[in-house]
């Protein structure tokens, strides 16, 4: 457990959709595929981190502005649903990452209205739901996401996610998977948007159990320690603001 | 002039708003600001590349269909009017630029629809119109377009722009300003988006002279020249993809 | 004071010749540059951390094995004796950085050996000491090493140094400095190498009383702070290892 | 073939040392890996280039002054005898990439002494020589060096080369690689050193006939057009200089 957490406020976010609907993923996550995340992350987070979950069926998709305040970092799924996230839920969360919230995207993640609009690009993919098996490997081991993460690491049995993936260079670029049937995949992958951090985790899916795994619940519970900011999230985004010559001294040399 | 520029399409788009407003504006730019980037454009590449501009107030924004299909690389530069700009044309030219179109964004072009779509951040920034002097420093000479560019250069009037620039971090960050205040800006930075590049140069303001500076129109030119693709535009942007175990192979090994 | 550097081990080396020759650093720094940069850790980081100083003049130049064993991030300042300091303490340094120690490299150990082999590039640069203003940006204020430092600060009296500084492309660009001259410099870059993170920050000088700057003192507290591994610096380095197929799995799935 | 090549020099160093000794690369490369790699230039190159072969076993390692001072790039195979690369030609060689010139280090070239020194790193890796399926994926599809390259393609017979291979992040990630056994490779990267671009491929090995694939030969040819500079090598490198207050106004405000 690390005491960077102390205190930390994580929210969960979960599309909660093929749990109700497809038997075959409420066997592998009889809670839902937010409350197996959120105990990955209880297990690795200082005890006095507090970690809630919250679902698209709920009021304001769960997202409320009490709620995302209450919020340091927020990790997201949504695969089948995405059109159903108000687009004022997502200018909110775009908003709260500019002031420094912290963001995991996972999986399906790639697609939301709220990652596509942090990139920029179509974050399109090619991709196979056939029992792939993925191996994550480690490039940037000197990356605090990489702590205590093997080298390599093997998925039994995944969904598989393939190059080339449309999104801007990272600015971090931490794990690279490989698949049975030979693609890549630049799986875990970071970025800074105004004050806040991204981290894009690539394994997970609703039909694989791929969220028990010790490994991948690690490296999820290491992005969120890394996209966390210890001077908390910000009041005010960042504006666009005029400075008359001498500004700088007249704010004491310190703006 | 450069022979990879041979055949280039280039379209100098321009708001063409200050100059129909401001005597101030059309004294040092009597042809409309487009005119002298494109006049500049002209002389440093190939005869055989075409030069055309485009204004705010033609059909379709200056940029109908047709126009953006016959524009290899396109350049931009707004600034009263980035709200006039419709969103279909804002959704047509980040297309192109996703199929491979070169995009070159100028000065207050950095608060476009279009540059603030492709970034996903809000491109704020601070700044001053009070005559600074801007120095602009080479901090990447190995890169394509500080090629023939001097290790520094003075620009003796100009708009302050200063940090923080709510930029992703560049790809490639090739100059860096300081201004007569002390402020220091990330002035010429490169993106990828898709199989588009995009380059961002801060100099050039409507109430200075700078496009008639000759190393602002070298950097314009080199910039363009770096963000055409040999190998053209794509007919059709990258898609998501469902692949079958096995279709690489079928493909012959080269999809 | 941050938690993250609980029981953290944190050598300050200086190499402590100007103090032993000039009156003027004398005056400025009586109790040797080293001690003053140490005793701004001790104030910001946890109690519990360690923080020693080492010096060129003692024996193996302050850094036998024993000492470096015990060093989970360095800190370098050297200036008019770099070529004394022994190829044998270089690499042993090199390596270490390579097995996670973090290092921390100050002003003119830009010019020193280690850095030099760290980067595989000549990190010349222009320079002037003539009691220019230094202007400090931050331009990555979602960065670690930016947490708690202002937009901006100004250092009145300080040499200059000017791009272009010959160093490879940053992985992290944090700060950029303006001088009264109109240089600009990369000021605070960060690299990672092998398992090691190392942070480089120019502000400091010795004929200037930079390192009792209160947010110069702040920002190299946190680039130890980013610097250090809390896994720890590893037994040995990474080396080149043949691996028969079937390796991965014989290892458990996780090398 | 590009208008880029025009006039442009190139050089092929190979080591030249397997094609003496062992029948099995003899019976691939005849003419020696080194004539294999040249003739897949001339063909992709402008009929104007000159692309000449140099060997380790010539005066001054094939590498006198005289020749490097007439190439623009050059590109380098070694594996057996990195140890017999004279001191003074690696610091020529990395003296003139630092002047701007390009280099292009292909597969067992990651551990020559040349590219050691320049990325600052050990190079190390994990391999196998064990008839490998390798899949090369484009992750940057707008660089210029994936320009005519397919998203992937195959390469049915080759050594495995797997991460983490220990290199100073890329300043541009091309392409990735993975094998058989499940590893990925970051096959394809691009680093900035001084005035000089450098391209690592890794695929081509003795024991297999990679330099006789299509695509590879495109790569390479592609990674030569990359690294040169427009406006040549430069007579001198860059060296640590004093410059006054007013320098560059005494320059005509372009040093």
């Amino acid at each position: 457990m690390s005491s960077d957490a102390a205190g930390m406020r994580v929210t969960v976010w979960g599309e909660n959709a093929h749990e109700q609907r497809d038997e075959s993923v409420r066997a592998i996550y009889p809670d839902g595929m937010h409350e197996t995340i959120a105990r990955g992350l209880r297990a690795h987070l200082h005890p006095t981190a507090v970690v809630r979950t919250a679902t698209l069926d709920q009021p304001s998709c769960g997202l409320d502005a009490a709620t995302l305040e209450e919020t340091d970092v927020l990790t997201w799924w949504g695969h089948i649903a995405h059109d159903r996230v108000d687009d004022a839920v997502v200018d909110a969360v775009c908003e709260r990452v500019h002031r420094g919230m912290g963001l995991v995207v996972l999986h399906s993640g790639h697609w939301s209205k709220v990652f596509k609009k942090l990139m920029g690009t179509s974050c399109n993919l090619r991709w196979r739901s056939a029992e792939d098996r993925e191996t994550v490997w480690t490039v940037d081991p000197a990356h605090p996401i990489a702590e205590g993460v093997p080298d390599g690491f093997v998925i039994e049995s995944q969904e598989m996610y393939g190059e080339f993936f449309d999104i801007p260079r990272p600015d971090e670029l931490v794990f690279i998977s490989s698949f049975s049937g030979g693609e890549v995949f630049r799986s875990g992958s970071c970025f800074h948007r105004g004050y806040g951090r991204i981290f894009y985790f690539s394994p997970g899916d609703q039909e694989f159990p791929v969220y028990h795994h010790a490994v991948v619940q690690r490296v999820i519970a290491n992005g969120v320690l890394w996209a966390r900011r210890d001077s908390g999230v910000r009041a005010s985004r960042y504006e666009l603001e005029r400075k008359d010559l001498g500004w700088l001294d007249a704010a004491g040399g310190q703006p």
